[in-house]
């Protein structure tokens, strides 16, 4: 669907300079954008890229100047290139319909304008709400729910009992529902604990391909609105997320655990069980948690065990610097106090 | 199937006080349970909010207070809470049958009582013993075997040639078989060492969503009976597991290494190729274990590289004291010594 | 396929001493070779046990002693053993055809010998080159391309516009091309940015079974030829890996990030996002380079934040003794100089 720079100006309240009429039918990188392709630049050390571009309209900061080239200026640009692609490329409606192949029990209650894919499987005393899409392989385990306009790519699993809000996005591979990972050793043999909680997707959630979320042992795993997930990520049974919490690929989320709102998970993260990360609390690639601390509101931490990042690079600073002052320290050993 | 506080007391061995008549339907958390839900407590901590739950029976530790609910006593209340859940809610026994969507090699043979979900793929000279079930997706590679009373979930993928104890659980995603993950370098190209070994499943053993486990390159790999494996767990091609070891989400193990029985393994752990964990071990969460290293029996051992936990806690400390101590150090090569 | 010792050392450039007549039907570990089963032996340390192996014939090193049998010797016995596997091995020719059950678009070219597997799903404009197979539940997008003999085990999943050169190998629960991870925080929620990009796989390239490559955010994210990739690693948008390059299980590349050529990648690494490592180097077992980091060609690495090798093990050699360092340093504060 083709905008017009003035179009967009108004959508985004950028402030226009150049030829409003300019056509614009999709988003790309500098170099590879056509003349219709918007771009942006966030900060002048992208100013050259950009203007070599064949873009002819880029959304920049305010007095970047592009010569030549019809601009959108406003305060943060990488936001109002999100904004600007959601806009001009809409996630496509799916085609409304129920693949021949899609085997879908008579209990199930299909909502208007919903797609199921080919070789979908949807079980007993399942709801799909109103054009929501289940990909091919899609399996909705008995008793489950998923709200409006959420798009499940293929091979999507849910086990049964999964509650899923409205805009969900969960990519190929997920699984979720399945049984948290607890037992009890007695007798020579570990006992399972029972895993017959429920998993809760809120609002606008997107989870990553090959993902895994845990139903509760009893309660219940809660994915609050607006959480963005990634690729192997495992959130483990009865940990709750807050809303708009962004966790990065391939962290784990043990039993228990609590994260508030905004909160900032780097890539391979271990969360122990019964810990609570507060509030925007941002917790550094590879930083590990252990059982049952709590990380305060806004604190970013670094390491295994976290600890406030900038006392985590003094202190490794230091660690670099140990052979050193361990011949500093033998040097004073031997009597050569002060002739450093 | 409903049951009473005395049945439950007879077969747990536990003391009953209160109602021996008490009906009781299922388990559950104490906030959620149901005057019928069975609920436990575990210390007087949560004492408190047993009393408060309407739950009316109750298993607990010898000398738990908690007027007007019937109390099963008992040394272990969480090991009897999990015994008693397996016993009133026994796993569903799938409904025999294979669906007619399934393709089922005319070579396999297929037990008594066995269910194969919609979509499974059973490829030739394949055997699925009395009772098991092959959910939805199913992918069982030629030559495969699967004992007595397993379940696989949907989606689960077993290459050909793997074997697979009874009373197995399997859940979504998971991959069992697959090629290890070995090359030679020459000539300018890496050259596939071959991976023709076999895996071997032991009984009772638990693999969670989108676990892999590598067929051995020659050997085999082998996971002893009683296992449990958590979501995204890595097992290379020839590593050993012992019997009752529990493998906590993405860890890694690496090729060749060996686990005693009744090990531990945290979340995230990597264990490189060729090492020793001996039995009881426990390996804290993220814990390393450099190739070829032996972590004794019933040690437990934390950090990259690992060593013994108390050992790492007490130089982790001095670690986060480093500033100061550099500050000291300082201070003596300016002469001030015995001056602090 | 039978072959000879004489056949095979002349294939590999070996030395034969023995039975040049003597029959070569596999190759297999040392305990569990057959007579007609190929062994090798690398060093003297397993000279031992190969001399009391049932096997005929032993790929050695040059002066390896085994009375007895036939031997072929080579300076590097492994490498020519991968080399013999492969020749005695070879990989199955798929039986060509389309499944029944498979869905396969009116617009997808499909090449000569091409194998679709049951329930496989084949869309719209998609291009599968000659003797390529698609395993079972295989799910090929919208316009995505493969090329010639490429293998891809049951339920690999390609996302549209994945290309995909030849003889790759991939396995089961592979998700290539999913969205990438990226998201702009503003007016109190997360906008997506535009995962509208594309995956490249070069030649040659084998990728691990639930590993998932995501596609480009509004570039490419490239996987170079020979590149070999193990279980659940995860390549987030824009990453490159340069050439014949090795990747160990549960690994992250972050966004942006590019990998030289013949780079060695330990399991559970940790790569930040926008970092180079510079070609041949090496990255030990959990190593994480922090974001924007760059790791020089033919370098060793280790720890979080990654270092050279020698200088990690050192330090943490001096971090294994802080207690004791601590002790000396109270003792010189005591005024206690020079009296150790």
């Amino acid at each position: 669907m083709k905008h017009t720079a003035g179009e967009l100006a108004t959508y985004l309240g950028a402030s226009l300079s150049g030829d409003a009429r300019a056509p614009i039918s999709g988003v790309a990188a500098l170099e590879m954008a056509g003349a219709e392709d918007l771009i942006y630049v966030e900060t002048a050390r992208h100013l050259e890229r950009a203007s070599q571009s064949a873009s002819k309209c880029v959304i920049a900061y305010s007095g970047a100047e592009l010569p030549g080239k019809t601009i959108l200026a406003i305060p943060s640009p990488k936001l109002a290139f999100a904004k600007a692609a959601e806009w001009l490329l809409p996630a496509l409606a799916p085609v409304p319909g129920t693949h021949p192949t899609a085997i879908v029990s008579s209990t199930a209650r299909i909502g208007r304008g919903v797609s199921v894919g080919p070789y979908a499987v949807i079980e007993d005393d399942v709801e799909i709400s109103e054009r929501s899409e289940v990909g091919a392989y899609g399996y909705v385990g008995r008793g489950s729910f998923i709200g409006a306009s959420c798009r499940l790519f293929p091979r999507v699993t849910l086990y049964p009992g999964t509650r899923i809000g409205n805009r969900v996005i969960i990519h190929s591979g997920a699984v979720i529902g399945g049984d948290g990972f607890g037992y009890v050793f007695g007798e020579g043999r570990q006992w399972k604990f029972p895993q017959i909680g429920t998993v809760q997707i809120g609002d606008d959630v997107e989870i990553g391909a090959n993902a895994t979320i845990a139903r509760g042992s009893l309660g219940s795993t809660e994915i609050g609105k607006g959480v963005k997930i990634d690729n192997l990520v495992h959130v483990a049974h009865n940990a709750r997320v807050g809303e708009h919490s962004v966790i990065a690929a391939q962290t784990g989320i043990s039993g228990s655990s609590t994260l508030g709102k905004q909160v900032i998970v780097g890539g391979q993260v271990g969360i122990g069980d019964h810990c609570t990360i507060e509030d925007g609390a941002v917790l550094g690639g590879q930083a590990g948690i252990p059982t049952g601390k709590t990380i305060r509101a806004g604190q970013t931490v670094w390491g295994t065990p976290a600890r406030p990042v900038e006392r985590f690079k003094e202190q490794y600073g230091w660690f670099s610097r140990l052979p050193d002052l361990a011949k500093r320290l033998k040097r004073l050993e031997q009597g050569n106090v002060g002739q450093k």
